[in-house]
């Protein structure tokens, strides 16, 4: 298991960006993905930059954006991204039909996936 | 590269799916996929069965669906799925800025899965 | 693409490796996998020593080895790999409706992986 | 971790799936996937009667079936899945000499799937 | 395929980031990569500052960093990726000696991977 | 959970690889991997024997392997292997940065792969 930076034992750098996330989400404390990077000051800075960026409404509404996360990390099987980012959709309001939906979309894409892939499928010239 | 079934080529219950599916999405022919799938007529039917039933308008919309169709394709990197759902999505009106921000929720989410799987961060009691 | 090693432009423990591969497969020429491997002489010999142990008829028949290793390779999305095996599953008496079942319970092991993933199931006692 | 729907609190929808898992499997009370499932009724009827299909005695037997989707599982590196597909592969006759090829040629596969990939090796013509 | 941006019919925030990948690598000219990538700026110009910081020398040298990229991208199956970083690594030194054992490394860890994931292996206590 | 197989209840063959591995590491015993292992004694052999190969110092020394071979099973997402080879890493020398710099390496090959694949970015001339 990572080691866990708390904020108490954080050097100032990282307190910045603690400080950044709990503002920018209104809560009391940081998840443990923060505190787990927080071990390397660089690569916690850039990735909360980049995901404030990246997840920040715009063409595509972030209920939108949370599910596309989620179905990234259930694909990738990682057991932690998909909890926190289930957490994260119900939040901001994926109720049970949405995530059935989701759950049997990612399912079936994976099932399409492996049958194109076993399957040597050649590119139609109108997706080129 | 696979054996493409042509429809002048095909079994009955070939004809049968071919003709559902471009009744379906009012298309002149199918798509590479389904002539390979043809191979194994049964596997043929039930894929275009299941596919019919998970992307039928729902709780999200079959836009999103796509979307999150395309993102699962990006993850498995399956070159022809990419293909064939990055123009599906367009067509169901995903515009330059939509798909610019979907690369980059999914590449994000490939990023962040890593870094928890090389930490193994334990999940937050809240997200259990 | 990689730089394929011919047999007249061969070391020769590259050739006593390509000489063993012809006489155990009763082939004229070995395939481009070995002709790649061959740029770096230890991992080609280390390579095929493996897999003639590994494929070696044992408690599992040697078709039943093919159509595992072309699942594996299916389910990794490598191109070569299952162009290769594919062929080689035939050449050991996989039909046509016997690759049509394979390819359905690969596809259909990706939808149920991805389901118990993103579900996060917890193991049942009984499967400890 | 997930919701797990008890039979005691389904609504029928479920418990006719369930009650045909049961019957169809001759066990006393489905396992964790199914009852995680439940959660989305279409989700769990649909993958039910897929997996009934496609695990049905074919052109391949049942133990080769479980054994590929067990090679599938472990290649996606799904833990839930590893364990149930094991233990249905043992239940079907899966010795240790079988399971200890099987390990070896999923491991083998993973092998050169990636000196394959990682070569870019291009596919022979008799493999196209 | 991707719709590539050339220099010339770039708008100036694109231009701005294909002049400072010359100018920092030294070439005439940018890579497909990032000529894809430009048809959305926020995620060129994201992506290539990122790559900046990340791959700069510091407590690993760079030609460590390209070869642990080339790991990673082949591990991902993703063709481009390998060309491209087989290519980076090359530059920066690899012989053909070392670029085999990499493989060799990339192959075993893909192997025991597997293996541990099949075997599903309790993580020692001192590991934890 | 896998079976693990004690040195005390070992047949000889199993107890000659454990006694090899105990040596050639300087350890009291051996770890998880190993005991689940030793339920199918040939791949055990042949196991420890390419890893000891492969793993020798060569072109590429010892650390640089070992961190390479962490790059793989995070990317792979094998839960044990990133705790076994972070702890090989740590005991050969990865100090805090160099292990941050890793992560953010691997991590961001992550990201562009996707992009890579999401895009599908023609490989340039120069790569091939």
């Amino acid at each position: 298991m990572s080691r866990l930076i708390e904020y108490e034992d954080a050097p100032p750098e990282v307190r910045a960006v603690f400080d950044d996330i709990k503002a920018t989400r209104g809560v009391p404390d940081v998840n443990n993905f923060w505190k787990a990077l927080a071990v390397h000051p660089p690569t916690l800075a850039r990735t909360w930059d980049n995901l404030k960026q990246v997840m920040a409404p715009g063409a595509l509404d972030p209920l939108v954006k949370e599910m596309v996360y989620l179905a990234v990390s259930a694909t990738a099987g990682c057991n932690y991204c998909v909890a926190s980012h289930t957490a994260a959709a119900r939040a901001k309001g994926m109720d049970d039909a949405m995530h059935g939906e989701l759950l049997a979309v990612i399912a079936m894409a994976a099932e399409t996936n492996r049958l194109a892939e076993a399957l040597r499928v050649p590119v139609d010239p109108q997706f080129q």
